[in-house]
């Protein structure tokens, strides 16, 4: 038996598959499904057109960067930092398909266990962050994989964590 | 024999691999190679930084689309337009894995036959147009190949184009 089975003080977080409507409080789904498209390019190129909220503060601009993971995650998956960037929005799209596992709470005070929600990407999925919106740091299924991400540099702290146990909070599959 | 061949009133490029060094004059090849990277997240992630300069005039803001190809390319390529954007930056990253045929002029004029030059990208590699550059419009050598776009949005004109013969300017690898 797993050291959490028993233990009530543990809070267990069932990710959900990721969808525009379910992740609509905390940000964008970059996807082409359902999203508002039309021909370019004299009908060579289909645009899937403005898909994110970029959000910036006045001294800030918009990066373009590539995270690569150097280290691999599983379910179940403990929980032990949410952060967030109050300056900006923050997109990550994968590189090659690859699942994301995403856990957010709503923008505001340090979020408790209970106001958590966990979702997995389907890999092919992008997402982005609304500015000030809690989040886990990058979690990635495989070694080595790349994402490309759109977020804010420019002067100011951009980046406030909340800590959680060890064993205090804890993410499986549905 | 293929008509062009002994025309003389054709141009002929020679696509080169894409290097940042060459295209250099152009915008940003975006990439990890050679890119200012540094641990965080506790070592989880790798973070390759800040590797595209997104432009924008004053009323622009940054959009994310993501533009599908319907039609394919192959080499040889007959170049019958450039454009150019002069309000904003415009970046290219493939969703998985896919080569580009990039054919760029420096900003000004609108270029002649002898001005453009033309690349074709590794297939990892992105790229970032800088407002002004004259390129040909996203060419991609597979039908239903994705790519993650960022550029600008806003009111006015933010696009030029310049037009040639058919059989003015023929593309083919070096």
């Amino acid at each position: 038996m797993e050291p959490w089975a028993n233990d009530n003080m543990t809070r267990v977080l069932q990710a959900i598959p990721l969808t525009q409507e379910h992740f609509a409080p905390f940000g964008d789904v970059i996807e082409t499904k359902g999203a508002r498209h039309f021909p370019i390019n004299d009908g060579a190129i289909v645009r899937y057109h403005d898909l994110a909220r970029i959000e910036l503060d006045a001294a800030g601009r918009s990066l373009i960067s590539i995270f690569e993971c150097s280290r691999v995650s599983e379910l179940p998956h403990r929980i032990t930092l949410v952060e967030r960037h109050v300056l900006g929005s923050q997109a990550f799209i994968p590189m090659v398909p690859a699942r994301m596992l995403i856990v957010v709470a709503p923008p505001g005070d340090p979020p408790t266990p209970e106001q958590l929600c966990a979702f997995v990407s389907s890999g092919e999925q992008g997402i982005n962050y609304r500015s000030g919106v809690w989040h886990v740091p990058l979690l990635a299924f495989d070694k080595g994989q790349r994402f490309f991400v759109v977020d804010r540099g420019g002067p100011g702290n951009n980046c406030d964590e909340k800590t959680f146990d060890d064993g205090e909070v804890l993410v499986e599959w549905i």
